[in-house]
């Protein structure tokens, strides 16, 4: 709550985080309108309000992430989901692992964040009410792994020979429970919020089924041929490792439809298009927390304006109990890394991630197209005058860019 | 021509363009290869390479135009195809109608191309083989003339009386053909590329057709109800205007389409995405020679690698006979300004553009897209290391970024 009566001006707020967005709200509302009396109350619609970066596919330089952190707070913000490492590298510099970044990063010391830049990122991320959520996908999406941590993953079979390329995680070795159960132990005291992210989404079964090894497995635990069976094995004993270390966990939503038994607190992520509306119906109905990704794919571009889609969505708009409806709390706007680095990623993410962090603060009521636009046109501006290259709405210019007279 | 044999080498070129390119292809061949000793022969498969760029929709800063010039020499580009004012801003400082800008351009000071700095633009693209064809688009396109010039534009009516808006300039004027010979003449003198491209796309007749003193000159005229005839009327005595001033002229496929009398040596270029075959085939039928846009509008995006989109299109595809081919001198990338500005303009461009310029300058036979992805792909770092942030193809990183080792 904010109450300016020129010269004094008052501000409360129930927590630190909850002053720190005042202050922001405040600065838009005073940017351009220059207010003599006014009264602020404002809150926010949903707890969770996230940003995906992906640092795999692209290593993002430091100053890129920092930059966007700036941004994300500018549009209130409050989670950095750090997709840190996928197949195509390990930039996460491991101090127990050493060779996984060593031989897994695209170059072991430029295309590496180090102990302290992974510190950097998240003290500067606190000081602007950002949590940092990393993710570890695992049992898929972890070709880099296999790099600098022989045995992790499953051998493929051409026939009758092992082929030479490597699949998931091999999920019948104790080998690689250990390794999970010393790895996360570092990921949890790295990393210092509650949450991490799991991943679990979109495992391979073709190697798993070309493998002889897993196939006897699979008979042995009396699994036939549903491999998705063995997909939740794997995941069933890395979430009892990680809640060993007394951290919640955040799970794409495959890891909730393939069965798996999740703790109380876990986070679903919800990201497949189609029968999104089942899906979080069915999520929230087994009682579980979730979050909104599927509709706020930015990395998929398209021809004008957008965020007008991504404005539209309305997160609750599925079947299902007011008590369901609480479990949603919240979404992220998600930019992966395929076609995205340092040269392109931040004026491909705002002012398009603008429109998410709107629906995600503002009240269901606040649906005009119209008026957003106005909005997000302002806010733009705020945003290249601080520095962010935000790209433009369409045809106009901001009144104080290019300030030079 | 260049012949390398270590330690000298010999380039040989029919003329100071030539040489330019050679040295260009020399420092490609070699960037990577490191050889030693060599041969290469090499020539543009078409005259005319260009690139247009629009700064009237968003004022785009002079520094951002000269790093394009360079990223256009490094991909072999000899046009600069300036889509230099529209309707939302007329950013071009005129000697001789200073109002134009004063009061047109989205700032008068900041947002305008000074004479000094279009004689930069014309240098530093001379100096690197481009030639610069500024276009002033008429009689449609003009809303920001309207600002500064009285009476330019037709008035617009509402029933009976004027509605306060304004439509395309106003042809049924003596003044407005005093005022374009005298702005020609201008022109002619500062851009001293032997063409001036003159627009004459998309003529919105709604605004003519609402007023009474066009009404009654259509009656006139004999042009009955048809306002294309009218178009062509303006178009002419604009095309006569210029042609006074000894240069020769680009026009969109419309001036062509609507039956005007043109020069022997107009350029036609063709942008409408439907038909462009049957287009093509009229144009140089009538024994004009063309340029071809229309598959190369590089503002329209979509996810993934449209530049194979782009690469796939093959000119000369289309009926005729071998002299009419010849006629078919190139073709130009274009990036229409409504959603690009100094914040995503040069990454949006790069190397999406090179795909179009490799088309341009090498032979018909050379089409494999597989072939081109990894010579794109070196390209692009070149370019990145050059200082030209192009974005990524896809996953990777270039061995030279981020260089601090």
């Amino acid at each position: 709550e904010l109450s300016v009566d020129e010269p004094s001006a008052v501000l409360k707020a129930a927590n630190v985080w909850g002053a720190l967005r005042g202050k922001r709200n405040s600065t838009m509302e005073f940017y351009s309108k220059g207010r003599k009396q006014t009264d602020i109350s404002d809150f926010p619609r949903f707890a969770h309000r996230g940003i995906l970066l992906d640092s795999s596919r692209h290593f993002l330089p430091l100053k890129v992430i920092l930059a966007n952190l700036e941004a994300m707070a500018m549009n209130k913000f409050n989670v950095f989901h750090w997709h840190i490492v996928d197949d195509p590298s390990f930039p996460y510099m491991s101090r127990t692992f050493p060779d996984l970044s060593q031989k897994g990063a695209y170059h072991p010391f430029t295309h590496v964040y180090t102990p302290s830049d992974v510190k950097m990122v998240i003290e500067f991320a606190r000081m602007r009410g950002i949590r940092v959520i990393p993710e570890f996908d695992t049992p898929g999406h972890t070709q880099s792994w296999g790099n600098g941590q022989l045995n992790l993953l499953t051998p493929c079979y051409s026939g009758s020979s092992p082929s030479g390329t490597f699949g998931p995680v091999n999920p019948i070795l104790n080998s690689s429970y250990d390794f999970m159960t010393q790895f996360f132990k570092e990921i949890s005291t790295v990393f210092p919020d509650a949450y991490i992210h799991l991943g679990g989404d979109e495992v391979d079964f073709s190697c798993w089924k070309s493998n002889p090894d897993i196939k006897k497995f699979m008979v042995q635990q009396g699994f036939g041929t549903d491999y998705s069976k063995l997909e939740s094995f794997y995941i069933q004993r890395l979430l009892d490792i990680v809640a060993a270390t007394k951290k919640g966990y955040m799970v794409w939503q495959e890891v909730f439809d393939n069965g798996v038994k999740l703790k109380d607190d876990t986070v679903v992520e919800v990201w497949i298009g189609n029968k999104m509306e089942e899906e979080l119906q069915n999520v929230t109905g087994a009682g579980f927390t979730t979050i909104l990704s599927a509709p706020w794919y930015l990395d998929y571009i398209s021809y004008g304006q957008d965020w007008q889609r991504y404005y539209k969505v309305e997160p609750l708009n599925f079947p299902g109990t007011d008590a369901q409806k609480k479990l949603v709390i919240g979404g992220e706007a998600c930019l992966w890394g395929e076609y995205v680095d340092a040269t392109n990623l931040t004026p491909r993410l705002w002012p398009r991630a603008s429109a998410v962090a709107e629906r995600l603060w503002s009240d269901k009521s606040v649906t005009d197209v119209g008026n957003a636009y106005k909005r997000l046109v302002q806010h733009r501006c705020r945003m290249v005058k601080r520095g962010i290259p935000a790209e433009p709405l369409f045809v106009g210019h901001c009144r104080q860019e290019y300030m030079g007279l």
